[in-house]
């Protein structure tokens, strides 16, 4: 197979469709988001089966039991695929929304309207349901998606895009709106990060060596996220039993997010009275903790926490933990150590929590409350593509309006610039 | 000179001060807008003899006329930089605006916060006074600046530069807030462009090879122009004094400019009684006129358009023209030619001038009015840092508010994700 030709070929129609998708209106899109749901529970067991033959794929290649539950489909799963797609389609359409349309002195009206990117690249990983996810997103957003799953969920991803396709042809929108690599050859990524007459965003959901590549071979603008070294920061003006529940969620409600705490700061005023009970609750729950010299002589159950600890994302039962002389030593902290994902403060003093949300510069950052809220359902995006740390265009969870961007647009009557 | 470690170290600076700026009250920042502004205003005359130097060199270097036009200051152009940065102060300031704070099901509230982007790095060629816009821009925007002139104004840029660092120091602000190049190495380029660590963004003001280099070499996210031919289609339905008012406005205001019309549609219908007169408008104007079959049917004078012509952006008086036979054709030709960056229809056809609004994919669109005015002034965004063709982040005129972001703030009163 010819990757360049068959990636070009692909870029082509994306772009084509995306002139269609830019001018669909919100009736057919939602007909066709309403469609795919409806392809993917007459489907199911077809779904299942697909599934059944990437997993038996993926055993016999010896892939590790967490990709294996990444790439399993359930019944339930295959339910919550189409549920996901019909809550698309009850979210309002960003695209044409018309803002700030002010008269300026030269007599001409400027404002702004909400316009789709164009054709958008996504690349993930193991889970299936991202295919549906990310189409569903693409489409109600009014763009174009080339989406290229892991090539373990090839059938899987295979199966849901027949069902993508479907829903398109019945509300009368191109086909080739959604296409889903066929190829598994790798070549296929080096093509769609750098066709630029093409593809006007990639959207990357994969781990470190996926990012690190785009980074260094993308020819196309990257919404990406990198990774999650969230922080919660227990001020010494804390209520004390806030503060507990706050860092137990942020920490063990799941350990494999990207939300999840991954270091703890506490006040030196209160690091005696909270880290006790605190650290009590972690080793029930059977979290590694390594904390700094002051931590450790609160808690000698904890580990030496290294340099390297305050740079990590364990996503796993380990938290570092260090105490703090004051807010501008935690916002110290986390401004040289923090990936920039979600950070919270817990203090009931004012002043301390206006302070954190000026000067913590990070996509989500919150007062009183566990960083597990960085999501794009609790925010109320509805769904997301993915969560940015990046500084441009989109931070924290990216929903249909970062999907998005706003052009200008000028309405006169004749006027001419002096 | 170590290039690579005076970069770094200029980068490190710039890090650090970005933290400072993006907590500076608006006080401050207008303090520094308006104390820089004095200062350039009393060094009016150094800052001429700076610029004295750079123009002789320049002139001994053979630089041709155009440059040398562009790089030269004058007593009117350094009042005008002053008055300028005194404008910037005047603006309202974005950083810390807070929109859409609502409380959710779970009791939090989610909102968006304004947010400066962090270390700019600005390149751009010869014009000395975009030393003191950008320096003003990325001021008042709560970022902290890296500004690389073209080394033909060094002298100018380094004067310049003095009296920002007067104002920055006057209002208490840190003077590494805004740092100018002082080699002319090109190698200083090729490390800000890749320094992810320092650097949130570049803006480039230079040409094609300019943009070509970034486009390959940068490891750190653009926003940048790449062209501007930018189109007026004159439909059947439009009211012909308009039409003509606009296109000869479009065209011959100024030639030079990226928002200057390059490409003159004309609807079949009514091309036979509009491109005479219009015709004789640029021809007298000494316009070369280079059009279609159709359009030299009507107006033999034309030369003849080539398929590169279409593509083409003159920045000189030559216009081509072509006949179309109704709005479909004239987007076709739009989306296939156009660089995204300005269109206008004239029609009085309101279901057209919707139309067009929706499906022109430039940065900006427009109804009945002349592409001139794409511009940041007349937008109302005050000064301008540049022209956006991207899809993502912030398209069109740059302003203020295209260099920051915004980031979520989460308010809750201990709660936690179940």
């Amino acid at each position: 197979m010819d990757v360049k030709a068959y990636m070009h070929n692909l870029g082509q129609q994306a772009r084509a469709a995306s002139r269609a998708m830019a001018k669909a209106d919100t009736n057919a899109k939602n007909m066709a988001l309403t469609m795919m749901a409806r392809a993917i529970q007459r489907d199911s067991a077809k779904l299942l089966e697909a599934n059944a033959k990437d997993l038996a794929a993926a055993k016999a290649a010896g892939l590790d039991a967490a990709m294996l539950d990444r790439l399993a489909l359930t019944e339930k799963g295959v339910a919550g695929m189409a549920e996901g797609l019909l809550q698309i389609a009850a979210l309002p359409d960003p695209v044409g929304e018309i803002t700030g349309l002010n008269y300026r002195p030269s007599g001409i009206q400027v404002g702004k309207m909400r316009v789709p990117l164009g054709v958008i690249g996504i690349i993930y990983e193991a889970r299936p349901n991202v295919t549906a996810d990310a189409a569903g997103l693409c489409l109600k957003s009014g763009n174009a998606s080339i989406l290229r799953g892991g090539s373990e969920a090839i059938h899987s991803n295979q199966a849901i895009a027949a069902c993508v396709r479907e829903g398109l042809a019945a509300a009368g929108l191109p086909e080739t709106a959604v296409q889903v690599i066929e190829t598994t050859d790798r070549a296929a990524v080096g093509e769609l990060i750098t066709m630029r007459e093409f593809v006007d965003v990639i959207v990357p959901r994969g781990g470190k060596g996926l990012i690190e590549r785009l980074i260094a071979e993308a020819r196309i603008p990257v919404i990406k996220h990198l990774h999650g070294v969230c922080h919660v920061y227990i001020d010494d003006k804390a209520d004390l039993a806030k503060a507990v529940k706050i860092a137990d969620n942020a920490k063990t409600s799941r350990y494999g997010t990207c939300n999840t705490m991954e270091t703890l700061l506490v006040a030196q005023g209160v690091a005696g009275q909270v880290l006790p009970p605190l650290s009590k609750i972690y080793l029930d729950k059977g979290v590694e903790l390594r904390g700094c010299a002051a931590s450790r002589a609160i808690v000698p159950a904890m580990k030496e926490a290294t340099e390297e600890d305050w740079h990590t994302e364990y996503l796993a039962p380990i938290l570092s933990v260090r105490v703090v002389a004051d807010l501008d030593a935690a916002i110290e902290h986390i401004n040289t150590y923090s990936s920039q994902h979600t950070e919270s403060i817990v203090t009931e003093d004012y002043t301390r929590a206006r302070r954190f949300l000026r000067e913590v510069d990070s996509s989500s950052v919150m007062v009183n409350a566990s960083t597990r809220f960085a999501d794009g359902f609790e925010y109320g995006l509805g769904a997301e593509i993915g969560i940015s740390t990046d500084k441009i265009h989109a931070r924290g969870p990216v929903g249909l309006e970062g999907l998005t961007s706003q052009k200008f647009i000028v309405l006169g009557d004749g006027h001419v610039r002096g």
